[in-house]
């Protein structure tokens, strides 16, 4: 794209680095800011320098905080007994919303994906092990994607976690509320026959 | 949504404000961010900042520039008798793309719409009118959407032109190469044989 201005052609170029951002979404994004008042631009650019220069990170579960320990941490009406380890804090926010988890969380930062040059020692593996040495955790569960990747650390944790006296599980995987069951793909379908549950159990 | 953390759910407000991005897309770009360098994030939020406090517009045809005057209207190659009327600055690179247009341009800064509260006061048209009272403009050329507002807007600038003792033209309207006729709209296809062009024309 020929760009009439050096400005413009700088602005376009950071967009179209943000992820599922081409140059066109870009330039339309930046036209969109330009027609906006400079406060309120300001703002947004405010936002984002002062998020990347300040967030910080709960000392004990990883998550994004503004506290040095984060207020799920903090509680003394949550679980400390029961940790859950989770990906990134968008799983974090996930679980809250449903309600039904009182525990505290891990946020790894990722997951192992050797393609991608992502391997144990850039996640928060260490500090989750730990934190499993201290005493009072009774059970661990890893709420991770199902994909390869997450496969591949629920693995290599569960290796590491083993020389715990804790119960480790995994979220239950089945066919989903509301799924209808010919579009369900037979890997999960199979598993779910394999996995079921008595029937009284899947009421509560 | 529940945000652990003020300086992230500011983050995320504010990219929720651009057009086509909701609140999950949001999220989705601000910790994207957060996983690159500081500099970085930097540099995309001074990117930002500097292109709305510095911006300029051309004084003759009001596209974005870093000068006073752009390097179109200051080119002495360019045919100024010719004016292009267009919305904005992705119409001007669309039709410099094409390489098939050696005249100058006019940026509207937009198109009439009432339904959005955008009247001939809030566009470019005073200062169009001032271009044709200097000599020398033999053409204005309508290069708008073919759209309800872009058709408002040739219908004003038509009255606002005719006073002149100028060739105004729109750009043709028709099948656009490649298009199969099967999948052409019936208003399009009508028009296009109404507005038939003699065969050796359309060869060149």
């Amino acid at each position: 794209m020929n760009f009439s201005s050096k400005l413009l052609e700088d602005a376009v170029a950071e967009f179209a680095k943000l992820p599922g951002v081409g140059q066109k979404t870009a330039l339309r994004l930046v036209l969109h800011l330009l027609n906006r008042d400079k406060e309120e631009v300001q703002k947004f650019s405010n936002a984002v320098s002062k998020l990347r220069n300040e967030i910080q990170f709960c000392q004990s579960c990883h998550n994004i905080s503004d506290l040095k320990v984060c207020e799920i941490c903090a509680s003394h009406k949550r679980d400390h007994s029961l940790i859950c380890v989770v990906e990134d804090t968008r799983d974090v926010m996930a679980i809250e919303n449903t309600n039904q988890y009182n525990g505290v969380y891990h946020v790894l930062g990722g997951l192992i994906s050797p393609m991608d040059g992502i391997g144990p020692g850039d996640l928060q593996v260490d500090t989750l092990v730990e934190r499993l040495k201290e005493n009072g955790v009774k059970e661990v569960i890893f709420a991770l994607s199902a994909t390869m990747e997450g496969d591949t650390t629920i693995f290599y944790l569960h290796k590491r976690l083993k020389q715990f006296a804790i119960n480790i599980s995994t979220i239950a995987r089945g066919i989903a509320f509301g799924g209808e069951l010919e579009y369900v793909d037979e890997i999960t379908l199979g598993r779910s026959i394999v996995t079921r549950v008595p029937y009284e159990n899947s009421l509560s």
